[in-house]
């Protein structure tokens, strides 16, 4: 087993060698772009790592992390149109740096090679990862949708929410593990396991997302603190509020999720405030250390060297270990 | 064998019986609606006849044929955002009828799905059927984006105006008679003859297209004869002129696509007089034989009985026997 900063390494390696642009250039270049913007390459990450844990060298796993690694990216270029959004990782979008049409075919091609990179595993390797990678994109298409559906809806509940959070999200980062278990051959039951620690520590780490967002330290967090409050966001804090807080808080909150003021701080002040009073805050820590420990106890099952167990614990400790 | 009609009433009842809309409707609905607007059908017929052309049942190929389909449906729905196009078979586009966010989801989720309906394949079957597809939408995306791009240029050769309409249409009607062959594992040699049957004659329709877009019969041709004219498309014909013409007709014809008029009449008369004076139209005319005339000769190499090849080639005198 190597270090994550190991794999990482390696994978940008592989990633900058294969994506050279071809012809035409106007639909390979936003790809060779949207690829080169970083990013900390936790899922194909993710596949190395769960590769070398079920026995097999990471090498045998550059193709399928990297297809993973792809359909993030299409997912984010097809999202930022879909939400109007001007930067991605401090850069232009690809819709902003040149134009929709060009976002639309481009993501179209990179979901298309993303399939293409399973293309060197052979017999049952080979639709095992197709057979998982279209079932997982499908999902995070759901997700999207369910996440545009919520923004019109006033009766989405908590487990509607970790619904899309699971599969806008979670999905995603358990289907990046199990294909380790997939190239490596591993047993069914290992297969399904790692997938299941996946989606636990994906959905924890989108409820902290949710709270640091609130909560966070605007010194350590990497995105504007009292985001979601400002575009009035119906995360889980928000939902909770609703499902369990007094009639009052309630009535506080959706006052609160009523105004755009051009000042948000007394805004973001009081509605942090609700948060807590309520018992969301805390519920959603409690949801937090819920989830991360359901992943942490479906990893003891994995029927693999208790050092290697250890290599996926810390990842899953440090992931989780951002600033509060 | 069954006839043309056959096959394509199969066809649409099994896709009629596999599109149920699921949740979220959102996303699932706009699917089913754009399946559900008709069309020839003409590919996943393809695939049909030549799965029993190779000797086996068609209902092997049904689901390969209904991928085919909502591939094709599927570029419709992203070009037509590109297109900003109002109109898909005289109904209202996806993203006219929703919006554009959801006609880019919705067709993600059907590029999706195609693939997954080479899931019941076993074996090589699947990955062979798996790989073509790819390989050929991959094309299908590159076509489209050479069309985009000529739109800006004015030094298109013939050649790549060529390559463009085989990528962009030839190479879907090429894969769909290909997948008869995968799916009823014909010799190889066979499996690229009938590709290159689809191949040919899938150039020379859309060849006739461009010809019959300027000459076509207004009462039996099913779109705005002159249309191309009126958009100041660069098709075969237009390029024709650019590469064959003499200076002066080359003049004329930049002068005719420099000017947009209230009253098109004019402009298409003297545009289709400077095709026809130029050899234009002959030249044309005489690609669209060659094309075709390539499809049947390549017909003839096909080791499958008489009666068999017939089939084909009257579906190939059908579809070329367009009112000019």
């Amino acid at each position: 087993m190597h270090s994550v900063e190991f794999y990482r390494n390696e994978f940008i390696s592989y990633l900058e060698q294969k994506t050279k642009t071809k012809e035409p250039k106007n639909l390979y270049e936003p790809i060779t772009y949207i690829l080169g913007l970083g990013g900390k390459r936790l899922r194909p990450v993710l596949t190395l790592l769960s590769t070398e844990i079920f026995g097999k060298e990471y090498k045998n796993a550059l193709d399928a992390a990297l297809a993973i690694e792809v359909f993030h990216n299409f997912s984010l270029v097809h999202d930022d149109i879909m939400d109007a959004a001007p930067l991605r990782r401090g850069k232009l979008t690809v819709h902003e740096k040149w134009d929709i049409n060009t976002g639309i075919l481009s993501g179209d091609a990179m979901l298309i090679t993303a399939y293409q990179l399973f293309e060197n595993y052979h017999g049952d390797t080979f639709k095992n990862l197709a057979k998982l990678f279209s079932k997982t994109a499908l999902q995070v298409c759901e997700g999207q949708q369910y996440d545009i559906d919520f923004e019109d809806r006033d009766d989405v509940t908590l487990p509607e929410y970790l619904k899309m959070i699971e599969y806008k999200t979670a999905v995603l980062v358990a289907a990046a593990l199990k294909m380790g278990g997939i190239i490596a051959e591993a047993a069914l039951k290992d297969q399904n396991n790692i997938y299941d620690f996946g989606l636990n520590l994906g959905i924890a780490f989108q409820l902290q997302d949710d709270y640091l967002d609130a909560f966070g330290d605007p010194k350590t967090f990497g995105k504007q603190v009292g985001g979601d409050i400002i575009e009035n966001k119906k995360t889980f804090l928000y939902l909770n509020v609703l499902e369990n807080g007094t009639a009052q808080q309630k009535k506080e909150l959706l006052d609160m999720y009523s105004i755009q003021p051009q000042n948000p701080s007394d805004k973001i002040a009081s509605t942090k405030e609700i948060f807590e009073e309520s018992g969301s805050a805390g519920n959603t820590k409690l949801a937090i250390a819920a989830y991360t420990k359901n992943a942490f106890t479906i990893l003891e099952k994995l029927e693999v060297s208790a050092d290697k167990k250890e290599v996926l614990y810390n990842f899953g400790e440090n992931l989780m270990r951002r600033e509060v």
